[in-house]
């Protein structure tokens, strides 16, 4: 560590691990664990393991030189308060995390939505590096995202901005889980693409993907889509050809509604790499304002599923440096 | 003009009209006229037009105290150079305005797109008072907006942001005038309204529509629509049930993604009232994420046809006060 007089320390809280990690000024990670978020045993469990996260990154690496802590979790949240409000993978409901340890550390602690945190890390340390307009998307089992404008996080009357996976570009589509119908979500999530290609195949439509799945369609993802699709099966390539059209076509809303440099697309559905990025740089081909659309670089994630944590790193920095904050200035 | 200190000069060039008004810090407007634009004279004829407006407002009201100017034109423009790259209903083309009327007056003077500079007119001095997050919509013959988050519009990479009017909505839904199909402006323009209605008529539905353009369908637009809807009309109130159910749809994308805490709506279809927010309102109230739309205000504009011009007076303070910027500095 020596060598490096500022260093940060951020949290990725998700349902399934809580991934922590120390970083330079420079976004380098020098430092980083991961742990399971068991979030079954309940709020304070997981609190003890986070602290214990934080306390074991500090000791192996540079306790007394951490400067600050930014966490992310899914939201909804109150970045303000430091609260997390609600988060059903988690349990978790009106949880002051920030607070709670900055109690414990001494040191400023931020909260963040995660997706906003991702993004945040692709503009500052990824592939969205010096862009002040940048759009982040998340395709995973569903579809998230974070906006960045004029340099900053938009964050909404209550830190809520960025629900881009709720877009409805399809009134009479699919119903989505959160009740309406054609939400990009519901179109072109990993869990879209499968729940698709399982429809498609009890229809009868023939595929390699029956064999791939060993005739169990319950154990069908969107990875075996994938699989597919390289190997040339039909089902599969049409299967991905809609679903990413309709992707093509939130990019391209999101495009002239916010006109940005880049557009960074992470989660599990965008390591497909060329079976996405070539769908919907040709569905962007066809779109009317060829001058919106030149300037825009799609482009994979590179921080991939340490975003949302480098991400906090850059978060922090940013926080501290603009509001001067010193521990406990804005406990609830 | 006693007892004001500092007053600014706005001005709104469209496509039929030259508006321009001086305001003081406070949005008050003190002096204004209109002129028509008659872009077919060319544009040494339509800036002569606009220089000689700009002195009979300094003239006759406070040529001494009128501390910058600021115009706000149809896009695509570059805010930087103060150049409109090119306004069709204008027959303009890399027309560098505000350097041309800096070079005039020895005064800053800033362009801005018009749709934003509405925005921000309603957001510091109107509908939109005092919030942060905050979508301006027009809804006339087109659709369009501008987008204040942060407390700042939002401009993306080149000055495009705030293109509402094409978010796709409906993939196979009618022709736009952009080239593509189903964009909100193909379904909830006043254009489109009038274009449905026509389609209808001609299909033989019954409507007093009819009566009400004398038979004559060439002449029908939205406001006979509007007329007959509020008279009980059923072909009218269907139009608008469909017209406003998809404008509710990009609301609530809108909302989504952007979390304001007002939504202003301005243009001539605004003047529908309670036909359209009723129907918006409605809409939103079957949306998924209640916590986001319930601190959501859909409200009407209330600087109307003076918001571009009232506008630039609030932009031109803040720019001044932001980048102190002297006359020349930027110059192309």
């Amino acid at each position: 560590m020596k060598g490096h007089n500022q260093v940060y320390l951020g949290v990725d809280l998700g349902g399934t691990k809580i991934a922590g990690l120390i970083g330079d000024q420079q976004g380098k990670v020098l430092s980083e664990q991961t742990v399971p978020t068991l979030a079954d045993q309940g709020v304070e469990q997981v609190i003890i393991r986070i602290k214990t996260l934080i306390k074991d990154l500090m000791e192996k690496e540079a306790s007394g030189l951490v400067k600050g802590i930014g966490i992310c979790a899914p939201g909804p949240l109150n970045i303000k308060t430091g609260t997390v409000i609600c988060a059903p993978n988690l349990k978790w409901k009106d949880v002051p995390i920030a607070p709670i340890l900055e109690q414990e550390f001494g040191l400023p602690v931020f909260l963040e939505n995660d997706a906003n945190a991702a993004g945040y890390g692709e503009c500052v340390y990824g592939a969205g590096k010096g862009a002040a307009n940048m759009l982040y998307m998340t395709v995973s089992t569903g579809i998230g995202g974070g906006i960045i404008a004029n340099g900053d996080l938009v964050y909404g009357r209550d830190d809520s901005a960025g629900e881009i996976g709720h877009m409805i570009i399809l009134p009479n589509g699919p119903l989505c889980g959160c009740g309406q119908h054609g939400c990009i979500e519901a179109l072109a999530s990993g869990t879209a693409i499968a729940r698709d290609a399982r429809a498609r195949l009890v229809k009868g439509e023939e595929s390699m993907l029956l064999e791939l799945v060993e005739g169990d369609l319950t154990t069908l993802t969107s990875r075996d889509v994938a699989k597919a699709a390289r190997r040339g099966d039909e089902l599969a390539l049409s299967l991905l050809d809609e679903a990413f059209s309709y992707l093509g076509i939130a990019i391209s809303n999101l495009i002239n509604l916010l006109n940005p440099e880049v557009i960074v697309i992470g989660g599990g559905v965008s390591k497909m790499g060329d079976l996405l990025f070539d769908r919907i740089n040709n569905y962007l081909r066809g779109h009317s304002f060829q001058h919106m659309v030149k300037g825009v670089a799609i482009l994979p994630s590179v921080l991939g599923g340490r975003a949302g944590a480098i991400g906090m790193v850059a978060l922090v920095q940013k926080k501290m440096g603009e509001t001067g904050r010193t521990p406990g200035t804005i406990l609830c």
